[in-house]
């Protein structure tokens, strides 16, 4: 079995996903990518989690070729593929993807997620984006790929580093969220998530989301993630 | 023990109602076919489910006649025994009900799920319809009877298929579910009750539903359930 | 030890309430009543639940002097002592009070439980009532007491037969529930969460709360209720 | 190892969060103070919950030297140690802070939670105040001792009793709470989530939340923690 360590970090971070509850029946996915290979390993398709082995784990390469596996791989593959194609340089060695309820109300919504707080400001440096509606030549044609190219383009166009964004909204879909490790990649789905109900409390208590001010979310993003950060035991 | 395949499914599938956290108290059931010989299993009446066996489902025929079992059917019987009257060409072979509270408020408030995001195209060719009220005839006379008509009537009435929208909310009441097996009706109970949650959260940040487009719907329904489906192992 | 079926009973019952998710902290307390004797059990004041056994239940008479027990019983035990009194000719036998949060959410916006679907009809016959506030004067003195009776002031002037509407909302406080032994009314409590939950979701659908045909009430309620109850194993 | 008391009680109760479901992911931490020897244990930065063992807790005194701990204690050090400073006359010894979902909607909207309650005026006497946003200078420079300072001026302005009010929002933050041991502390933390969660639901119900009378919260606060007390067994 080659590729062992990016298999185990996969398995073990897709077993985590409905243990954190970000994930119900089948609805998600996390790949981790060997950068130096050039290949990922990613879940397979409608597998059940309770029953997956780094061994079950398909080894993917950056061209979309299956370089080991028997079973057939997240159908949401090609997304993965395109995110670490366009994200590699920021760093991004794990993408999840989940339905995870909160989150999926803002993008069904077609919301961004502002910066309500400094539990948001520890993991993201600004709003979550939101992608546009895809196109029907675009949903006919490369469906999934397609769904890596909207996130891509709107980060391309907000300006937005994907190292410092960890997650997006896919417009009717749900999020996606990465990061330089598995654990980290799950944790920042994680975050999405409880930022995403923290919000929607939020705005049941007052309508309109008002952002902190840049002042508070730069402390608290740079204690975390900046040059000077002196947050954990780093 | 006659009937042994469904008396098993039907009580691991009754187990996994609370399981899942569909049903509080004693509040569902879960029937399943055998459309060979034309009976169905169904769990006994306000029983708990941490005592059912697959010998204490309830063996029944299609003319609604006990055809083994010592303990009292589920009330809702003939609710189920009509749906596969009606639905067992569509291939349905097992019905679930349940008060899971995210479905009852859209059986409560009267109102259809519309498909807001590809968690629900996944699962639901377009939205899941509530039924009328029933009229006191009908519940003054063969209650149960006739909360399976007004189900057949509502997708006889709006042209859908059971195949392809496998639940509906009774006006009032609460949700319906069902598939080809019995693990199938639950995971479909599962995703209703998932995606009703997902729908009152997305209404609170965007009053008014937006349907998504219909290439997205059709792009999602059809990966997993058309003819050229390529989600899964399959 | 005296009265042990009654010690065990509410020992079972209280333990019963984390367990259920109705009660946080040490938020609530379950009675059980001996008619024949005049005397009940009551859980003791401020005691963490993992740490109670049949032994610590306090035995308390109709005039509220104790019989048996070294623990001061729980501060409520004037409010379970007048339900019992006013309430046992319609066969109750055990109180529960709670601080469940949906319940405490109707009796802090002071509302009555319309009767919104099926669920609520299985268990209540019609609206769970809200009280009054309590007045200056019955607070300052014999509060516990007092909130017992403004619970059976607001059946009286209702004309609400206790049997029948197991459970009510004291205003600005929280919920009791009843039943004629105590698994029934742990049952009614969570019952009464539930509905609540369910009510909370479908005015989020559909403001202002539409309650059910009353012919749908009578079924469901009598299906289960009635003199011709036809629902479990009878 | 010295201090072994503080250690065990701040590592239990550190050990609590998460088993309460306060605290998500790393988002918390208890801090508990030895007044007699003018120091604190408090968690480290950023350590997983489950490693965590009483030797990891680091000892600070009042004067934010590190006594003892070969661990960064957590970033927010010195607003546990302004509270302490300002508060331990009032029987202070113990403060948490964590970002429980409901509270932080409080923090988030910029809003007191008024005693909507019984729930909350058993633990609280009167509104749990919001802090005024932080200015920019004292987010610049000593980001958590100003963190400390806004509460501490917040409380002074509104004179406020820390004994009687055990718990503040941090505007755009989160919560923190207190007490005179670490379980209470961690009591009063999840008090205030609890009844967080009960006023977004009345909230839901009755727009503009409509205090309890006030003599309803004297009897509910001094039932328990007044002069003639008789609630518990105490």
């Amino acid at each position: 079995m080659n590729y062992r360590d990016i298999r185990e970090a996969c398995c073990e971070a897709n077993l985590a996903l409905p243990q954190t509850g970000l994930v119900d029946l089948t609805f998600g996915n996390v790949s981790v990518l060997d950068a130096d290979a050039g290949v990922f390993a990613i879940k397979p398709s409608g597998v059940e989690y309770d029953a997956l082995t780094p061994a079950d784990m398909v080894i993917v390469d950056l061209d979309g070729a299956i370089v080991e596996g028997s079973l057939r791989p997240s159908s949401d593959t090609p997304t993965h593929r395109r995110l670490f194609q366009a994200f590699a340089d920021a760093g991004v060695r794990s993408v999840v993807h989940t339905h995870s309820r909160n989150a999926v109300a803002f993008a069904q919504a077609g919301q961004d997620l502002p910066c309500l707080g400094t539990t948001h400001a520890d993991h993201f440096d600004g709003p979550v984006p939101c992608t546009r509606w895809m196109r029907p030549e675009e949903i006919a044609t490369d469906y999934e790929w397609n769904t890596g190219e909207v996130i891509v383009e709107c980060f391309a166009q907000r300006k937005l580093s994907a190292a410092n964004v960890p997650a997006v909204f896919v417009r009717g879909h749900g999020p996606f969220a990465w990061g330089e490790r598995a654990d980290k990649a799950v944790a920042y789905a994680q975050a999405l998530e409880i930022c995403a109900d923290m919000a929607l409390k939020t705005a049941a208590l007052q309508p309109g989301m008002q952002s902190i001010p840049d002042a508070l979310l730069r402390k608290h993003f740079d204690r975390k993630h900046g040059k000077n950060a002196y947050y954990g035991q780093g």
